[in-house]
């Protein structure tokens, strides 16, 4: 991106059709945007995706030209998000004990590595109170009660509403969300899984990975669904591990492979690259 | 693919300017084509790079269509490549000693995972001949002379020419081939070299990194240019190695990243998926 | 190893004690061998397991040798193995229609990068018959009836028995072979599965891998036991995937993975480099 | 490691020679340590390295066991470190600008995954004083002179001698030290480089990297000596780019990969693994 330009984001899905492409280009060339990047997946033949970032510079104003590609949308029976580049979103951090990934998501975020404002931090515990308060963030302790749902999600919504969080990053929490609450947050909320999905889901992937006696051992960013650890995948990353790699080794060792993960997949969702379609993701480069 | 889909590739390269998706996305359009898939990438803001490949069923006689790029093209001052998706080209492997990448290619094309046509296999020395014959492949030896250049490169491309090759393989070819026979295969000459460039050019790479102590090998796809191990690079491949690696133990395990990485190169090749642009290569998905 | 240097394999497994590796090192250094590599594995704290290869040219008769490291190995309540490091195994190959991994297999024999007869290849079709006998190795058809076990396995058993079979590698054999059948080659079978285990067992990984929208597909190296695609594991390996991928494209590039791996496990295997203990492995390096 | 159990690291190297392993692992036994791990590694068949780690909690006193592997040492010809294996080294950290290395570094030592104190951090400017001051540790900032060597590295030995500092990691400290300096702590000073060594020295590897078109970048730990990114190299990784990678995205996923291989040398070292052997290392497990 080059200084003091305006860009756009656009993630169309819609039924295959002939012409997609070239009407959409066409409107953006009409109205003076210039495609930086496009990118489009078709899916079993049948359903589309694109995503595109355009230069915007040049156009005074664009309401009409979003204007004029929610009419094409409405055209192609087509789901249209336009966003702009640079807005900042915001994210809420969720946590338990485990702090390398909470670490690692604030060292990324004031490198400028992952663009987002981080409103708030909330943990289960205490643990980790300090982790979030030395970097200047809000921390707020929610114990969870016994069981699925309750009085501690209640807070959790309030909190966010409050905070006006885009989305919520689930950095080692360990406590299932109801379905309501992972309703209300459907493709917006990204879980870091220390094990290789489908293999080793649950909370001891690898103690498991050890008895199983695997030789590669990885970790899982998906978005949150109702069934624990099955929603789908955004990014996945593995290591090598051998027979003198204890538990607590691969837990050293995982922690760097779910670290990366879980940046990966925070950035491509701020990036507007993610798009969910059933079990599956399409992650635009 | 479907069965019985006509398929085509577009490759376009030309200057950056605002509307070139719109207006050949426009085009194909209107002629009745459908994007099966479309990648594209702007180089240092400059240069424009894109490939199509498009569903052609539907159009009697893609002649028009053809032409009708080819006007767009002079507009735009572009490169344009239109190609049947299914034509098989034709190439020639050349060899010296180690089989391992020629076994390997053969075992490829049989399998369909590279599709084309290999008319001959060429050796500067007889080690091959049975690899080559095994597979009902014609095989040539064709021993190379001191120096560069010489009486057996006419040979080579008198071979070539016989055999209506498209391009060639160099699949640890020992011998490094003369200005006026690169210029010949421009892009269209693909070598394999066993260390990971561009460190470790020349013909001992494996001895120079254990020498080095280096923590991991590769190899590397190029295309051939003037320069010895110097050209645009298509794909590489690393695999870890320790101290206890011995020069011995690099070689075998190089051989398998030799074989992918060649291999992974050859079939980009094959489906008009790289772009050579001064030192780099563009590949698309 | 050096030209014309005789060395043996020593691999020992026993409950955990001290002075294990000082009174076996202490033995051989004695009987005037020279150790060349030891490694040592100690499992859960309870089971000692060791690898040593040991130059003996210096012992005129290493008949003394053995038996004083049998003496040994009795006191230590220890499973012992001394092999010869340079016999050569002898390897029977069962397929079925997919011929990747048995070219790739053939080629790694001729280029002695695997060290071991392959006396003769087995398919339940005839599909990959040309293969093996291009390769000058006698093939026999034996087609699988429906069910589990049965008297193809019984000719099975006949022809591993006339050819002096040390050990079995299924490579893409698709047929589940009776627990009586496993009984017989307990830890002597090496089966190559598509999928990274413990996740996509059974015949159809690569879909299951689709429809579940993983971002890396994996092959898994394993002794076979009677539990289908459950036993000790070996090797593993992995290779990244998109949303692009379509299960074809996950078919070709997952051979590519499949053949390395199960190179890795029989190389391993021939060289006494694993020990399997309940679902685990140990390979030495 | 158990709870409770006081364990020893003892590092060999000397001229191979039978009975090396017998005789150590004798006097061990005989002095009542209890072998954990042992690996040996003999370097171009000359050189004999190895590392064990003892359980030597039955011993009242240490002082006559050590004693007698000195004694063997001297018989031997061999270097030998014999070292509490729950002692923690003192690192000092050296930066400059960039605090990716620094942030990741520090929040691994936080939590336990490398074991050592960090009594200080020095930049050459100011940039990263709130990153360490916000983790409890002293900074300070001594400002580079123009040229090699001078009165600034006087203040940076001053400082480690105050701080009786064991090693030096150089986490992105872009400064070229003097030979002086360098021989000062030889072996015992870390660098991390952002390139794949010994392809893309100096100090813009990315931008090199782009311009040759690679399609895999790495970063390299290694032990700084008197030449530029020429010492022996520790541990290195690598992550792959594409046509798409520009610069900035090639420095952001290259942070990734230089924390990790940073982390992992830096471990090793405080777990005394490596031994630096002319330009290279070898490293036990």
């Amino acid at each position: 991106m080059v200084v003091g330009m305006t860009t756009m984001v656009i993630l169309v899905s819609c039924p295959d059709q002939p012409g997609i492409v070239a009407r959409i280009t066409g409107r953006l060339y009409a109205a003076g945007a210039n495609i930086l990047t496009l990118e489009q997946h078709v899916e079993e033949g049948q359903l589309f995706f694109m995503r595109i970032v355009a230069d915007v510079s040049r156009i005074a104003d664009t309401a009409e030209m979003r204007e004029g590609l929610q009419g094409l949308a409405a055209e192609l029976a087509a789901d249209l998000l336009v966003k702009d580049a640079d807005e900042r979103q915001r994210l809420a951090i969720l946590v338990s004990r485990d702090g390398a990934c909470l670490e690692d998501l604030l060292s990324k975020q004031r490198a400028g590595e992952i663009n987002c404002e981080i409103p708030l931090v909330i943990g289960n515990t205490e643990a980790l109170r300090g982790i979030a308060e030395i970097s200047g963030i809000p921390f707020y302790c929610v114990p969870s009660e016994p069981g699925v749902g309750g009085p501690h999600e209640h807070r959790l919504l309030e909190l966010m509403a409050a905070a006006r969080v885009d989305a919520i990053v689930l950095a080692r929490y360990m406590k299932v969300l109801s379905r309501e609450f992972v309703a209300e947050y459907e493709n917006r909320m990204i879980n870091i899984h220390h094990g290789f999905l489908p293999a080793f889901k649950g909370a001891r992937p690898y103690h498991e990975a050890w008895e199983r006696g695997v030789k590669v051992i990885g970790a899982t960013a998906h978005f949150v669904t109702a069934e624990l650890d099955d929603g789908p995948i955004i990014a996945q990353g593995v290591t090598a591990v051998t027979h003198q790699s204890s538990v607590e080794t691969m837990i050293k060792t995982g922690r760097e492979v779910e670290r990366r993960v879980l940046g990966e997949a925070v950035r491509a969702y701020l990036e507007h690259r993610i798009v969910a379609h059933k079990r599956r993701t399409i992650v635009f480069n």
